[in-house]
């Protein structure tokens, strides 16, 4: 049997520090990878080739393996700069295929809470970036969460200076809701944000 | 933006293999293995060491990583064998600190839908061992599963002529169970093998 220092303990260990894994998931998790050699070390490869490869793009922030980033140096309007909390968000944006500008990825939100202050964002680089000139909006696209309200709020402040439309995604009822089961915030946004047909 | 041909991809379909892990979770991981370098390489490595170090017993058939195992090259009682399904049964059962003897791992059990047969299993190892003679018991703790039931049957049978004592693992109430929610099986069980006090 295994003893509690064993290399499967220490793996069970780093599986564990992986979000909603606990103890129970990580051995199971564990004992499939022993199970089947090739995709244990497939994993492991994985791993190691993201380590290597993917970094953050110089102009936008956006986790890349080439820099910039497939968007910043594709046929993209460079004009119209979206801005987003972090790369999950940007990919959920990209998947609606609805957003034909560029992104900027702040990197989180202002978190008072967290220690997150302004200065441990990208903000002063897209500050930099809308400076430039070029740019004709910005569209603020950080959570509807009180950090990302919060950030949207101080980027909104700090951008208008440098003249450039500041825009932030519409707030409603999500597609295919039952109106009965969304909550009063939402339905307030809605009805605040009502257009004419 | 990362493309779909990229080692983040890779990454997350490799994580998509692991039992429970869908797209999103898969994705939500690699994202936060990409936040944490140290994570990640400290994965990547515990992985290759698993693979590098751990096997099975040459006895028992227990993953190990020192050949005989812990156990069989231990202080236990050789002449009793606890039979079980996997590693993962052995370690329960461990943890009960209520078994003295020795293992036997059979690598699964026997299940004509799976197109698992007793020759797929380490049954011919657990009766040269039996074989061999000094074994007094062999406690069958297998599942109380149709496959773990259907082993159990098979190995009682072929283990009668050699002569050796076989058990089984008691059914009954779990404990800290309110009877009223135990299933109908388990109180027929428990009401069969009721205990004189």
């Amino acid at each position: 049997m295994l003893t509690k220092t064993s290399s499967l303990s220490r793996l069970v260990a780093e599986l564990k520090k992986l979000p909603g894994v606990g103890e129970r998931t990580a051995l199971r998790l564990a004992f499939h990878l022993l199970k089947s050699p090739q995709n244990l070390t497939a994993l492991a490869d994985a791993l190691l080739e993201v380590r290597s490869r993917v970094r953050a793009c110089s102009t936008c922030f956006a986790i890349t393996e080439d820099d910039p980033c497939s968007i910043c140096s594709g046929n993209r309007d460079a004009g119209t700069i979206c801005v987003v909390e972090n790369s999950q968000d940007l990919m959920a944006l990209e998947r609606s295929n609805a957003w034909h500008g560029v992104y900027h990825v702040l990197e989180g939100a202002i978190s008072p809470l967290a220690g997150v202050g302004p200065s441990d964002l990208r903000i002063a680089a897209l500050l930099e970036r809308v400076g430039r000139g070029g740019v004709s909006e910005v569209v603020i696209a950080t959570n509807f969460t009180v950090e990302g309200e919060a950030t949207a709020l101080y980027l909104t402040k700090a951008l208008k200076p440098l003249n450039v439309k500041v825009t932030r995604l519409a707030h409603g009822i999500p597609l295919g809701s039952d109106i009965e089961f969304v909550d009063a915030a939402t339905v307030q946004w809605a009805l605040q944000g009502r257009n004419e047909l």
